[in-house]
């Protein structure tokens, strides 16, 4: 049946997909080689041959995954282990150096224990999905702009949900008053959106959480490693952590590495091990990638300097753009969107970006964000340096000029 | 908010599962480090201590996790591009090694393209969901026996779904005749069931869904690398690979790694890569373990010596527990199931051959078989040499007489 269509016939016809060409939605992965030790820069295997480029939109905040330690300990743990698990975590995959990363974790955090997942995106589906059915009744209340994988986890669940405008905890107010005390609720919130890089106001959402008696969960996914004094996340800075009931995290970002987590207390943990099958039926991480990203936690617990020269590049970035009149969207954190507003036009921006100038910043446009919406989402690392940061500016600049895109003060993102 | 209980109240009651110990199904991960060189020993890490046992139960089943060539390719791919990918396919996270590894994996099951997950489980989750939901009006026939995430895949699906008994081709037939021949259907099977290691009639359901206007989609996971002449599963041994519509495998069993892929013709993958929330939204796979699955599956595209070392090694494995009148279930292939018939017993058997023998098997308890057919499920390796087979023979036979657990010709599974 090998010549079967996507529509179930024996056709040639195209799968149903045009629109995403006609919405520029169609997506083109780059062929990228990061160069360990010279992290922004990669080998970008273009249509003409392989070329040197700067990466300016990896998630790999911190440039963790080429830090040496990090490096290391994948390579002495594959010699010593071999490089998977070989199992689910039940049947016989549970391994040492995983062990010790939940337990860094729950340290790292200030909860009982911890519970690794093969992502972060499976941490959300199965975690949330889990939790919310373990609870009779379970009302979920979700910020308007989480994650693809906590809408999941939530309708997963099949339990009851209400939408709260982003951020706005006097919605989270209005609904949470409107039910019953005594009903179980869940507030489901992420602490930086990784889109617009703006922050929740997460004791305030725990004071509600309190007030109302509502459980909280908090996805920590792009804050971890990089604020809190041991990397701890955005509610470890503003001293929140305890006021949470479950914190996600993942090992694919400023950690460098791959994997999610979420952090509670025991019971709940171990009841999230025991019954949820993204966690049960799948194969544990391998030995050498929970050993990585140990090492980056470790590391990253003590040595402020990837933190503060982090923020320190990112705060030059921006004030470069603004010295430009790039239009750089409001942002309480270390990404720095750059609106566009035309998902034609933010593809053709990336493309000459990296056709012209070896700049890699992939385009965001539905339906990772809202239509009209569309941006340059950059993320310097500690690893940009000033004049990487001048002719990134310039780059956009021209390309700016070249396709009449809007400057700051015209634009709809600084109004 | 920390001290309130998953009931949802602020209480100290324990969570909803006391029904896991009364089943004796609550589960104890066992910390083992697999040592490489030396498959299958580990270091079980004991209440007691640090101790030295055979594992019988790994789905590393050809020990490619510790192959030098596995290795060194994860270790080298570390050294050049770092640990981690650094971000999403779209943004950033697309690396040569993953590119590679898609070509390699399209060649080995003679299809256009092949799209990587980060497990198996993800792979049939959203990659099921995703291709069903593409069908308008689809209709799911599933196997009764299919593994948990393809059940979640056709949930997610939203599309009506039917089963048939499991392996039963007349009930197929009957449930495919009962539907109008226009309307899009799509069948979903294992190529090799992973608790009973019986085989499904590949050809048969190939006729029938050419016959009544099927698609079919086929999980590999416990077959490739270890069946067909390039380890092309089960599917490629029986002729039936170009049969098939969509073919999904794991690199973390026989291939020793990480990561989950399907293969198909390129309408199917770019529609899938362009719509599956769990491909989209999640890291993309390490460069080290991409570059490692390689090495993997292109050794085992050529070398037959791990498979027909497996193979000999399960024939004699299973004829030493048949002299020993062990009640060895049915099984077509690697995959040794053990009949106990209780989940008390089963537990006990395992503790017993850790404590006392130094053997590590796991017990099968529901939710992952049904009730009343609990099992050890032995996997044998090319590692397990004649001596370890006469020691796990003799110490089942003293764990089966301390327990009173059946003999060959009175056990149900011999039936």
């Amino acid at each position: 049946m090998g010549t079967r269509g996507l529509d179930g016939t024996a056709s040639t016809s195209p799968p149903p997909y045009h629109e995403l060409h006609a919405e520029q939605r169609y997506r083109v992965f780059a062929d990228l080689d990061r160069i360990a030790g010279r992290f922004p820069f990669a080998t970008w295997r273009s249509p003409s041959g392989p070329r040197e480029v700067i990466i300016w939109c990896s998630n790999d905040y911190l440039g963790m995954g080429q830090h040496p330690k990090v490096i290391e300990a994948m390579i002495d743990t594959a010699r010593r282990h071999g490089t998977g698990a070989g199992g689910t975590r039940n049947i016989s995959g549970t391994n040492h150096p995983l062990v010790e990363l939940e337990a860094e974790l729950a340290d790292l955090h200030g909860k009982d224990a911890a519970l690794v997942f093969t992502s972060g995106y499976v941490s959300n589906q199965t975690g949330i999905s889990t939790i919310a059915k373990l609870i009779p009744d379970c009302l979920i209340l979700s910020d308007a702009l989480n994650h693809n994988s906590m809408i999941e986890g939530i309708r997963q669940s099949g339990m009851e949900r209400q939408i709260f405008r982003h951020n706005d905890v006097r919605h989270l107010e209005e609904l949470l008053k409107a039910v019953a005390f005594e009903r179980p609720k869940l507030i489901v919130l992420e602490s930086l959106y990784s889109m617009d890089g703006d922050i929740a106001p997460i004791h305030c959402i725990c004071e509600l959480a309190e007030r109302y008696g509502a459980m909280t969960y908090l996805d920590e996914v792009h804050a971890v490693g990089m604020y809190g004094l041991r990397g701890g996340g955005v509610a470890e800075r503003d001293g929140a952590m305890e006021r949470i009931d479950v914190i996600e995290g993942t090992l694919a970002k400023a950690f460098g590495c791959l994997g999610g987590y979420i952090v509670g207390n025991s019971d709940l943990i171990d009841a999230v091990r025991s019954y949820a099958p993204g966690f049960i039926f799948t194969t544990a991480l391998p030995p050498p990638i929970c050993a990585a990203a140990t090492a980056a936690i470790r590391h990253l617990k003590t040595s402020q300097s990837e933190r503060q020269s982090h923020q320190d590049r990112v705060r030059r970035v921006k004030a470069e753009l603004n010295s430009a009149r790039l239009p750089v969207m409001p942002s309480d954190s270390h990404i720095v969107p750059v609106w566009v507003g035309d998902p034609a036009k933010c593809k053709a921006a990336s493309n000459i970006l990296l056709a012209e100038y070896g700049i890699y910043i992939q385009p965001i446009n539905y339906p990772t964000v809202a239509k009209g919406t569309e941006r340059l989402r950059i993320t310097p690392s500690p690893c940009h340096d000033d004049i990487m940061i001048s002719q990134l500016v310039a780059a956009l600049s021209d390309v700016w000029n070249r396709l009449g895109l809007p400057y700051a003060n015209t634009a709809q993102a600084a109004e």
